[in-house]
């Protein structure tokens, strides 16, 4: 029989705090009858978030084409249909049939297309990989990049740590870069310098760095000086780079734009710096998580290279078909004029005008702690804040206490990395407006009891 | 910039023949407007099978809940909306929310129901995981056996490549063990033995053994005394087993069954062998490749082994909801007296009956040719035929010449393995029943020129 200890130690190392004991313990404290608030995951729709009508509306038509002959006319508008008949003629067999192993070709050349509109610059569809989320297009360029233990990846601290899992599972190095709080967790070039040659000093050669913009889970949005940076940062050292982008349409201040890795990349018209970059159909305003639909686009990337990463999509044959059409309805909104762009973009502004509002009410709630400091929540789903705890006590007990005290679900600092010495949670922002404030304000008053509690 | 030779050994040395250089030569012509008929994956609906209504309808409702209450009556039956309401509610959020990592537990529930229907025994459906197909089921499980490069699987020779690939990937060892062609590629527990001390002799300590039951590439059925044999053996030497039994419903000849390891397990009350079974929505009469949803059964295998398994899960987040509803829709049907059920039992019927006429042609059709010896098929969607070749050809050449000369892709069995000195194909009995006979029919006249031509 097998047992746990035969299990490697690359398996059993990686750790995925989104999900880990504290989460279980909710579960367990739900099935028991209690109320949790899950704050712990970026999971919008499990909270109340609405799908858009419009990529529900093709969706079904594609799941289902009798559909497109035998409902009454006004069941579905003109351009779902329009759409519906491009997916299934796009697709030829439907979305039942094993695709290619890049993906639907007519979904790259969309992507392709949104990426031309997005930044003004070219995009091959051939360089352009569809994947079951953008955790799965990840995994599979740092496969690539970890041959073995001396290959390092360098990661923002805090980071998302589908890195951290990543590269233990890989049986690569972490190389750690610590995003600077204090200047709302922008990066500086001599932190990553130093993070270099430290990890040269223990004989890891880097090969990539991987960045988070709109950060995850601090919440920063990088100007075209911090990821101008980063790519000179790469150039100079020969690194790869992970441009992690979900969050492109979460920018929250006025005055901030994404930026993205490729635009600034084109711009200087870097031809020696491999650049990966993600997007997902999880985050922004479809939240359609479950669909577990993105895409990764190469550039500088030899061919050889990017055919090991389609033989690798090929052992498990394809991502699933329902998330690429989902992932082609993300790039392809309904056009003014067309008859469900109003709806379209009412449904749109209203999801992103309350994760705004979102923003601003848990930054500033927590930020009226004492105790308790928030940054600027400038972008992504996620509010980070550093709080003071008593002497002896961790981010692992107070994020414990606060679910057995408020059923509030969030995730310790420890689950992401931080400072030595600082203490943090990561909370999404993402209950639902009828909600937050109750939401905020009950933690502020467990961190006051508790602190208190403890002598603090 | 990132370079092929820096990419590890495992990645590089991983192959996958089904979609390999001979597929990608097929894509080609096709582009330059050749004909290809694909014969080289077991994706029914490219070639032409229908979906089961029922299973669309429902997938429809629940991507587009608006139609519960908006469609006219008659659009959909009612065990459809039913189906559907039952999918919204064990969601909880939909289509669109992460679900649990191990997959919904609504789903769970009813795969175990599923299995104690099937085989009369228990099943827990907390050792059930809800996997994106089977594949990742398989990768997952492997993932946990190999720790490093002393850790053997035994895979059947000839196997379906996902094993030897991902066994290489994760930079274990492969213990191949042959099936007997002279016994219609059944399993003899002295070349089991036999395989075992061969690998022990150059240090590899073997882990488990994959059993492909029915058979891919082979066609084979297992009767009781062969998964009986298996059980045995691996019992003995303290192997866990992993059951791919994803052809389970396609089974050919009168008089045989499919025979679940599970059941035998049961039958023989064995409490020390660890057991992985796979099913999967892309084969059986669904044919849902596109919608990669499957399910993996665990039984023996202790709670921390299987918290190992959540956690891989829970690192990508999840399987893809709709490929988990499409399980939930392959293993609770509808029911006698249920509006569906006739239309449903109809087209189930057509499938199978299809599917069990063209591997009758193919088997006979290759049988007819000097040269070509074919072993029954059995179950499963392909025909593994050995071909005598003129010396100094190999079934690569001879695989590629077929392509070139007549648009009929096949795999040659070198990417599946086979005993030296031999030589077969692999090719899938899926082209519709108007073109089946021709295709066998210009295999058998491209068979005869070749080897002529090839002084055979």
């Amino acid at each position: 029989m097998i047992r746990h200890e035969d299990i490697g130690r690359a398996v059993r190392g990686a750790e995925y705090a989104v999900r880990g004991p504290i989460v279980a313990r909710a579960q367990e404290l739900e099935r028991q009858g209690r109320k949790i608030i899950y704050c712990n995951i970026g999971n919008p729709q499990s909270l109340g978030q609405r799908p858009i009508t419009w990529v529900r509306q093709v969706l079904a038509l594609a799941e289902y084409p009798a559909l497109l002959e035998r409902a009454p006319a006004g069941l579905f508008p003109a351009d779902a249909v329009e759409a519906a008949r491009r997916v299934l003629a796009g697709s030829q067999h439907g979305l039942g049939a094993y695709t290619e192993s890049k993906g639907l070709r007519f979904v790259r050349e969309a992507v392709a297309a949104f990426i031309r509109g997005r930044d003004g610059i070219a995009s091959d569809p051939d360089a352009i990989f569809l994947t079951d989320g953008a955790s799965k297009g990840v995994q599979a360029v740092l496969r690539l990049l970890i041959a073995d233990d001396h290959d390092g990846i360098m990661i923002p601290i805090p980071q998302y740590p589908l890195y951290s899992a990543t590269i233990t599972l890989y049986g690569g190095a972490q190389v750690p870069y610590h995003l600077v709080e204090a200047s709302e967790w922008k990066l500086s070039r001599e932190v990553l310098e130093r993070a270099l040659v430290a990890a040269k000093a223990r004989g890891v050669r880097t090969r990539a760095i991987c960045v988070i913009n709109p950060g995850n889970p601090t919440g920063a949005v990088l100007d075209e000086r911090n990821v101008e940076m980063v790519l000179d940062f790469a150039r100079a050292h020969g690194l790869s780079i992970l441009a992690d982008e979900v969050y492109q349409a979460n920018v929250w201040l006025p005055g901030d734009r994404f930026v993205s890795f490729a635009s600034m990349l084109e711009r200087h018209a870097l031809r020696d710096v491999s650049l990966f970059s993600f997007h997902s159909v999880s985050k922004g305003y479809l939240g359609e998580c479950g669909h577990r639909g993105g895409y990764l686009e190469c550039r500088n990337v030899p061919a050889d290279v990017m055919d090991e990463i389609t033989k690798l999509q090929s052992i498990s044959l394809c991502a699933n078909s329902v998330g690429q059409v989902a992932t082609y309805l993300l790039v392809k909104p309904p056009r003014p004029g067309e008859p469900s762009h109003a709806l379209y973009e009412e449904e749109r502004r209203e999801v992103l005008e309350a994760l705004r509002k979102k923003a601003e009410i848990v930054e500033r709630g927590l930020n009226a702690v004492p105790g308790i400091h928030c940054n600027r929540v400038a972008g992504a789903m996620y509010a980070f804040p550093r709080v003071t705890l008593p002497p002896g006590v961790t981010d692992d007990a107070y994020c414990l206490a606060l679910l057995e005290e408020t059923g509030i679900c969030v995730v310790p600092g420890s689950g992401f990395g931080q400072d030595p010495g600082t203490f943090h949670f990561r909370t999404t922002i993402l209950p639902p407006m009828s909600e937050i404030e109750a939401v905020v304000k009950r933690l502020g008053e467990f961190h006051l009891a508790f602190t208190k509690r403890h002598g603090g």
